[in-house]
């Protein structure tokens, strides 16, 4: 258990951060490591979200497990631990040593496992071969994939203060400049409806696209139009298969995720809010840099904020730490042996994909460990991590667990 | 008691409606009678809004009684009674026959208290030579004013559904059109940061300004200055009295109250709203009409939705009934009783002024009554009606019972 210091909460109170919990099982010479890495906090969930049973109570029905955090990312740790268990059960000598490294924080940004993950060189540097990482989904519903790309991640905060207090529409309507209203001008600047990003110079760094790489797309097994009805959204940005994942995958995007401070209940309350704070993020793709995109959007919030005239207090600012995004190297052994031990499993090749989300982590496993990091998922496309109703399939479970041992076989093999 | 029926809730529960109040006080043949009308319901309000004390325990502090309701309506509703019991205790006979109309749903927009006053004749029609109503503020922190001029209120929902629950941002950022977005464009084209109003059609019916209206803002007692300090904003949409004081009472006004849906807790979620319901309220003065301004804004919102190509489930609504505006003739006796009841309590001539609230039922109560209504504000410009640390000043609670004794003094002789 390694303690990972404290955090001062938005209530005040200070309070010890969850632990990083670093395991190891077996330590024979004569065999080699793998590292498995996993989180086991969760993002936030409540019923009135609109979730159809308890989010923390594991619901199974018609063959799907649901509960937050059954996709992403407590099913695929216990998946890992049955395994072990059945070596154990079975006393079937596991072929490689194991080492495990699961953390509380991720969701909010994996707070401090770098720097574990920098500080223990005993345990990361020394006696690691491979890295295998589970927290990301299938591409479709039910064709398995390994994954070799994610995107990073930036979270921002604009800050609007208008007046020092929330205050009547009616009495004070007409004579401020209204944080809510100057939010979304600002908003409406930074990107189209279509999700085209208009904040000068977040495209500069993007890596263009080779026709190899194009080349690629052609062959993956994803359905534009079913993608679509499982949202159901009446369009998406793209109407064709490779121009769609590219959006996914390998160009940036800007989400608005919602306003703090504003009116956010059911009813109808008549305020003018004194002060909101409008939260977005931009997912980075190879090879944006921190710096150059902070830089072009905090100058651009302050451009237009300046253009509009309000005088307003306005700040924007990156809210955590950010992500980096990855893209990896696909010959090596340990992606021979998952695609392998995908292919015995579930009797079809796996797609080899990226991902639109970000594990800020996989980077650095990559840089500390110096081998080969790669990300092996359970859950499917529609799990909806991260939304109402998560859920894991049974068999994506179970075949999940039978693709963990098969690749665990094979790598004792190397 | 009258019942005004029941509510769906938002949690799907039906309950009844709190009741409106009659109350009559003397039906002597040879005394006029005055109506009073106060309400008794508040503004949402919750510690965590950022109240420095329990907004539901009244807390005195240098004067100020803090508490929600305290002046917005509940403090002024207990001077009426104070007054009355006043009278009660001193054995003095009051000159006049009072009724009340005390209700429960003011902040909901008086639901159903209009078929109340129209459905008892007996009540509001017969029998009643004066209406006061004390349910507003001084124009400014210390100088009383007799009000005679009320906006109206028409308050919209903007539905904006892109997925059918929410999304993943890194999964799906850059593949939907996001709800947030195509609000945040809608809402931008809706207004400017200065609070002009860009949907066409909407300024159309304002009454223009004659230079008679504008000679009556010059001996007003206002100061910008400290106004804008009190705020605490940087910079007002006008920079001299007679259009700030314009901007508040007799123009519209839109402003952008929240949005309900997206993530509105602290923290960073990172989620892509699947819905999003935007809420926004116009303020209305003479001579606009419900029809016409509602036609004006949903076409306006379509358009702006069409020509933003997403293809997302639009709606906008109103989401309550709406108020009217209201100007009152004010060289009736009734409003000459109030000016000189304040006249003698506070030493100085009250302004008369307009306000940038709505009291819907005004209107009602001068059609109904067919007499003269006036609003006789208790509490002070800086009250924080529907904000944070709401209080009512005690000098103003005090001198206000005096102006009600003496007002109603002054009635009994006319």
């Amino acid at each position: 258990m390694v303690d990972i210091g404290t955090q001062k909460m938005h209530d005040g109170v200070t309070r010890p951060l969850p632990p990083v919990i670093l395991g190891k099982l077996g330590e024979d010479p004569k065999k080699k490591t793998l590292l498995i890495y996993g989180h086991m906090d969760v993002q936030p969930a409540l019923k009135s979200d609109g979730w159809d049973t308890d989010p923390f109570v594991l619901t199974e029905k018609d063959g799907k497990m649901f509960g937050r955090g059954s996709t992403d990312d407590k099913g695929p740790v216990l998946g890992w631990v049955n395994v072990i268990e059945s070596y154990q059960k079975t006393n079937t000598e596991i072929p490689i040593n194991i080492k495990f490294c699961l953390e509380g924080m991720e969701e909010s940004g994996s707070v401090n496992l770098e720097g574990v993950v920098r500080g223990r060189p005993d345990f990361f540097e020394t006696n690691v071969d491979w890295v295998c990482i589970s927290d990301n989904y299938f591409l479709g519903k039910s064709k398995p994939c390994v994954t070799y790309g994610l995107r990073g991640q930036m979270y921002f905060y604009i800050e609007v203060v208008c007046a020092k207090q929330d205050l009547h529409s009616g009495v004070f309507g007409g004579s401020v400049h209204e944080a809510t209203v100057e939010l979304s001008h600002i908003f409406a600047s930074m990107v189209e409806p279509n999700g085209k990003i208009k904040v000068p110079g977040v495209m500069d760094q993007v890596d263009p696209v080779t026709d190899e790489e194009l080349e690629t797309y052609k062959t993956i097994d994803f359905s534009i139009e079913d993608f679509r009805g499982d949202l159901a959204a009446a369009k998406l940005t793209e109407d064709n298969k490779a121009d769609l994942l590219m959006r996914r995958w390998r160009f940036p995007t800007l989400s608005v995720h919602g306003w703090q401070g504003a009116f956010a209940e059911p009813g109808e309350k008549t305020v003018i809010p004194g002060k909101v704070i409008g939260k977005f993020s931009i997912r980075l793709v190879p090879s944006m840099t921190f710096d150059h995109v902070e830089k072009a959007v905090v100058s651009h919030v302050m451009k237009v904020h300046e253009s509009l005239g309000t005088q307003n207090e306005v700040k924007c600012y990156l809210a955590k730490k950010p992500g980096r995004p990855w893209k990896a190297e696909t010959s090596t052994p340990n992606f021979q042996a998952a695609i392998n031990a995908v292919t015995d499993v579930w009797g079809v090749k796996p797609d080899l994909t990226r991902e639109g989300g970000s594990i800020p982590i996989t980077l650095v496993f990559e840089e500390v460990t110096k081998k080969s990091v790669l990300l092996l998922p359970m859950g499917s496309c529609d799990d909806g991590a991260h939304s109402q109703n998560e859920k894991l399939n049974r068999i994506n479970y179970t075949k999940g667990m039978e693709v963990f041992a098969n690749y665990i076989n094979r790598l004792g093999k190397e």
